[in-house]
């Protein structure tokens, strides 16, 4: 059994839950290593407190799954199947009677929490939500390996926009030029491509378009790359051309919160010091209202997930966890500027994973 | 209210059912003209018999919302808001009670069903999934407008594919040379492009990778793109330098068999008849057991919606219907064929959406 599930497992006998019912894709691939994505037909992993558990998928992709290193057991079913009548079975060889189930409930749909509630009428549905976040909170060493990788393509997406600014090129002509450097390096992008340039990048959710790349403008990039299931997450803002003392200003600010956040991280630091760091010198600078979000969010194999870097969140960090510190500055109609790295928690402190440079670019 | 909502209004009250709860990014859309994204948090569409609909998402949305023609009641929450609470209230201005609430049961997350279940006790919760499945069914002519113009980009992406075959190219090159010109055109790609070379083509979910085109193989491409809001799904197979007369004979039955089931395609004809001329085809000629999928399926907002062309669906054809034709012949180790155009079905018979050339095409 690998570690993962038997934290899993262990989980399961302290809160006396009969089993587990695992259907998020993400989740999946934690507990498996197997990357399925089932469309509309049936993903399960059933989970139990000793007996062995049992991964539900269908026919065509159980190879996939062996190929991956799932060596228990897996029922493979077919499109004329109904693969809960069959896994029912086998659940009831391993378990007569379930009195409790755990589920993803932010995950799980109603048509399948309805087919699970109607075939085990007495048991209890709990959440395996938050136990199953706190799980990937903390990340292990092969983890740590598969998002270094993602930083370096991430960084190299990053050249890739930089190289490609010029005077009459579109923020979509960007993307398309950084999308076909990744995906030649075999790897994909974690989420569509954010260019934005001008004012456009203070837009609270600009959508990248046909806006031209003008002389005297910053330039946000927002990329992200996912290697072998796991996620990098970068912004840089570069000048293309020369800009203004108030541009130059809105930077350094950025900047200088960033950094500030970043070298306060190590273990025993609450999440909400981190933030309120960055958020200080953000204010101080007279720019507080314009630094709309949280400081940053948790990456691993969602491109957000915990931990969530807050005002708020008084969670301490502990050594292993990833995530992003991306303070900005949006004023509207002038300009945005992000700086966003992802980070890991050592024991000694900070390890910055992302390495592409932070100093004020200005691209002529 | 827009004619699509009226049909949902009106389905409310055929069905003595008092309000609908629309939950997922697509139906929204479809119901509002709103395209919105809004991962984690709350977007919903409340609908009833006779009240005013109420739209709910995040605050920073409700702008955009506006902008795509939304003239409703929209309730924009920001993130320290619980929106449940806040629709709870806007929903009792309108029905103090409510005892009956259809609800996307193929979408909803248990969560969520769980903040309704608690709010609304007494209430049945029955699914809205195929009444929302049937309206979109059949499209209108903004609708079929769209979709042609997917189409026309989507011709567009497999010549830039097909001029970009050259040998040691791989695949993953090809596809990055089409998200590039399509990118660039401000368009996107409905789902990842699939091309595979030679015998990877033979594989029922063959992943692109960095396998390079040689001569002598046949070379799948299955593309789609999005255009505001809309979908379509292409494949031709050409040849990359001279094949093999067994690789003819597959191109020209695959051919065959998809013209054929074209040219049946016409109103009162049932979706299982096309599936059945397809599949005769193939098997005469010896290939059936490598026909392994379902002739086709319907695209709109989704790149898969109804209706499901397969050996035993009985439904009837009806103008404004759009959808696939697509067989295919796999043969392990050898090649893959698909040969699939976008159709609609119109009151004289058919319109195929979709045109780039079916001819066997000999790259040298």
């Amino acid at each position: 059994m690998n570690a993962r599930l038997e934290k899993l497992m262990l989980w399961l006998k302290d809160q006396q839950i009969d089993a587990a019912f695992i259907s998020s894709p993400d989740n999946v691939f934690y507990l498996t290593r197997f990357r399925c994505e089932p469309h509309e037909r049936l993903l399960g992993l059933a989970v139990f407190q000793e007996k062995e558990p049992l991964l539900i998928c269908p026919a065509m992709e159980a190879d996939d799954a062996k190929n991956a290193g799932w060596d228990k057991e897996i029922l493979g079913y077919s499109d004329t199947d109904n693969p809960w009548d069959l896994a029912e079975e086998r659940i009831k060889a391993r378990l007569p009677r379930i009195r409790s189930w755990a589920v993803e409930k932010d995950h799980l749909n109603v048509s399948r929490y309805e087919e699970l509630s109607l075939r085990y009428e007495d048991a209890d549905f709990v959440s395996a939500d938050n136990i199953l976040n706190e799980l990937r909170l903390v990340k292990d060493e092969q983890e740590i390996k598969l998002i270094k990788k993602a930083c370096e393509l991430v960084d190299f997406a990053v050249e890739v926009g930089v190289n490609e600014l010029a005077e009459g090129k579109t923020e979509l002509d960007i993307i398309a030029a950084i999308e076909y450097e990744i995906k030649k390096k075999g790897a994909g992008m974690s989420f569509d491509p954010i260019v934005l340039a001008g004012a456009n990048a203070a837009s609270p959710h600009g959508i990248p378009g046909l806006t031209k790349i003008e002389r005297g403008q910053l330039v946000l990039m927002d990329l992200g790359v996912i290697y072998e299931g796991y996620c990098s997450d970068i912004t840089r803002t570069v000048a293309f051309g020369d800009i203004t003392d108030e541009q130059k200003n809105i930077y350094e600010t950025v900047l200088k919160a960033e950094e500030a956040a970043v070298k306060l991280t190590k273990p025993g630091v609450k999440a909400r010091e981190l933030d309120q760091t960055a958020r200080n010198i953000i204010q101080d600078a007279g720019f507080g209202k314009y630094f709309t979000h949280r400081l940053g969010h948790g990456l691993g194999i969602s491109v957000h997930e915990y931990p969530s870097i807050t005002e708020t969140n008084e969670m301490e960090l502990e050594p292993g966890m990833i995530f992003t510190i991306e303070p900005g500055i949006y004023i509207p109609g002038v300009a945005g500027v992000r700086i966003e790295d992802d980070v890991l928690v050592t024991e000694e402190g900070v390890e910055v994973l992302t390495g592409y440079s932070k100093s004020l670019q200005i691209i002529e």
